[in-house]
């Protein structure tokens, strides 16, 4: 199977709610369609940690009874919906891809989840994430290539996606969570501005972010919205905010490219795809400017080179409180790279934590300057197609990010600015996804540009 | 037993410490003074959940042996402290004063706690909260006069001070949990910048604060610091900062009163008790400004009116989603006037929510604009004094704030700035605290100004 961005089309609901609204079709028939692709091919993509298709079938003759009555919850009423399990669910265990928490159950819906229900969503079941999202990868594989990884740390939830088991499903991201693995899976995704998604109680970490995977920006902005619009943001934060249905596609007048720490990595013909993309949006009328171009934008490059160092002291230290706890409660519960990572993190001090903090201000402001400029940033999404993942091959153990590198994420992370994906490129056979980056609170603006980037290339 | 102010003196630790350092008397003869001081009263005052004199005992002899060898952990190590039981602790169970969390016992130590742990601290036991830190009481009697409320919802730690259980304990306040129970039991305590000592995991709340009570500014800031200087503060935020020892008493050069909505319950007694005190100040060269004497003062206290209705719109729209879960969780598991609240809570939207937040930003405006013009502001730490609580009266079930009413501290708590407590007040034989309020991150500043003015006054 080989990823063609220009014939692709994976599945989405917008289209399908559209027909309810109009009597035609049920949400019943749309959940078998998502359970046989399930049933086709689970046992090679390993998605989901838990589903339970029976429970989802209830909840979808409900939702058609809606539906028919005139009187859906909401546009996403019976879509069927992941949840990455990262965030707790009152139907199923919330495990964490971690042996320490094996049969966590704590029966409670996180707030996220809350809204969904209350908007006739169907949880269809918990998508594989690393362990503690940090880099212990699970068992799931690429739907375009199972000897590749799907990206991570929102693994099961990008594959789930791209392989037509769901039409959305709820990632986050800390260091690149989101967006890479839907640069890896051909998805389009949305790390909204930093607090945009109630994440629930649990807040140990300052730069994780919820976002959605579809295989639309209709269905991803409209999931989005849905739990925004109830929930509000993460506890103090206004939280993603805009139209209560998808933004219009709307013509970005300027972009500039940012190259992250990622751009080195690169191979000359993955280069050479986003140069021939950034000529094709130049055909398009529309400026886009380089590094070289403008101070400012140097200016941003040169604090986002320092994007991996920020992330893994604030993740780091941050993390280390919990870590500690699992450590001493639950012996040979964590794996030897969350071990090493725990162990680093114990050199770092409340020092090195505050200035890793302030320097997040200064990338942020650094950004925020560029918003008289240009409309949007753009980037690889990952530096590179997913890499092949073999557990058993002999580097393997060794290999610290066996779900991809976090350079080109790491910085737009730590800006905490909504990012979009355009998988609009393939290399080798395999996606490879754009990021289009706004500015803070742009959310809705920069889901519209990607929009209408997307369609024109 | 009537309260003092000139002649009472609580437990202290820094000067004890000093005597440790000098090879002089043992953390575990202190300890038995704390054992014995609960030996005594804990059947009246009932501060603590659980605590544990055993394990308590062999911290100590640690701690004594490390004092000897010339190589204490931090200049606290050997103190006993309470824990509020709101936050986790390993030893422990956390049963937040509310029946679904009956039995609750993760056996995680919270950031704090492990601070206090590395720093030699003796977590002693947990002291009582309130029922989810909210309004239904729990055991606990005012050290002063049992048959008055210690305030809340920090009544076991506010408590365990006064009666000499402890010298230190930690306390949370989101409305007034902190600052109340001081005023109510004649305590120093601090509540911190927002953000200021990490709440651990559980960030649910972003009006939440961490803070501690001791009978010495002493004590009360080197706890503090202690915690921030190993954690730093909540997630992403700088948290405490400041001397690694208690600063220096320092002068006001002028501060302002602050009647907050809690002026008009004062009683006439209570309010002339507080004027006598700003005579004394005057008295001592500070002017004293008070809200007909700069526009700015007066727009402060405008807006600050409506601190009850933001704290009342944020906290009950940021506990919704946890208390849904504990309801359908555990049936009978929460308190009449929990479940009321929630039910009152169900009726904001999250345009509210957002309403209140951008309020809260507000009134920070509105005090930051201050700063020129004044040190602190001065306020009556509660609207009067420790309301007699009898459970068994026949309107006690009706009583929405059994532990005493927020209108002194909501402001306050909303503005986030840090506020410390004088002690300096008594009426009717019982303790009326005073709070002096300090600009964002001036803890030490104002902390040193309390104590200068705790001296005199």
């Amino acid at each position: 199977m080989s990823y063609d961005p220009q014939n692709f089309h994976g599945l989405t609901w917008h289209d399908a709610a559209a027909d309810f609204a109009e009597g035609k079709g049920s949400t019943r028939a749309y959940l078998e369609r998502c359970l046989g692709a399930i049933a086709e091919k689970e046992e090679t993509v390993r998605a989901f940690v838990v589903h339970d298709g029976q429970q989802a079938r209830q909840a979808a003759d409900a939702s058609d009874a809606r539906w028919k009555s005139g009187r859906p919850l909401s546009l996403i009423d019976g879509m069927p919906i992941g949840i990455k399990d990262l965030i707790e669910t009152k139907d199923f265990p919330t495990q964490m891809g971690c042996k320490a928490y094996e049969g966590n159950f704590p029966r409670r819906d996180s707030a996220m989840v809350q809204a969904l229900k209350q908007a006739g969503a169907i949880i269809l079941g918990k998508t594989v994430t690393t362990e503690l999202g940090q880099s212990e990868p699970g068992p799931t594989t690429n739907p375009w290539d199972a000897t590749r990884t799907p990206g991570g740390s929102s693994s099961g939830t990008a594959a789930a996606v791209a392989a037509g088991m769901v039409p959305a499903a709820i990632g986050t991201q800390v260091g690149g969570s989101i967006i890479r693995p839907a640069a890896f899976c051909g998805n389009v995704a949305l790390k909204p501005s930093q607090g945009g998604i109630h994440r629930g109680e649990r807040q140990g970490s300052s730069q994780s972010t919820a976002g959605v995977h579809a295989n639309s920006y209709e269905d991803m902005w409209q999931v989005a919205i849905e739990i925004a619009s109830r929930t509000g943001g993460d506890p103090g934060m206004l939280g993603l905010m805009g139209p209560s249905v998808p933004p219009q596609p709307a013509r970005p007048e300027r972009i500039a490219v940012l190259e992250t720490e990622g751009w080195t990595a690169l191979r000359d013909s993955e280069r050479a795809a986003f140069e021939a993309m950034l000529e094709r949006i130049r055909k398009l009328g529309i400026p886009v400017l380089r590094r070289a171009d403008h101070p400012w934008i140097e200016a941003l490059e040169r604090i986002a080179a320092q994007g991996k160092a920020v992330t893994n002291a604030i993740v780091g230290f941050e993390n280390r409180w919990s870590l500690l706890n699992l450590e001493e409660n639950h012996p040979g519960g964590l794996s030897a790279r969350a071990l090493a990572r725990l162990r680093a993190s114990e050199a770092l001090s409340t020092e090195d934590y505050r200035i890793a903090l302030t320097l997040r201000d200064e990338m942020r402001a650094a950004m925020a300057r560029l918003a008289p400029l240009v409309d949007a940033l753009i980037a690889p999404a990952a530096p590179g197609i997913a890499p092949v993942w073999d557990p058993a091959a002999p580097e393997a153990a060794k290999n610290p990010r066996p779900t991809g590198d976090i350079a080109c994420n790491a910085a737009t992370s730590v800006l905490g600015v909504p990012c979009v994906t355009l998988p609009v490129l393939a290399v080798d056979g395999m996606p490879l996804g754009v990021q289009l980056i706004g500015q803070m609170h742009q959310d809705a603006r920069t889901t519209a540009m990607a929009q209408w980037l997307f369609a024109r290339l």
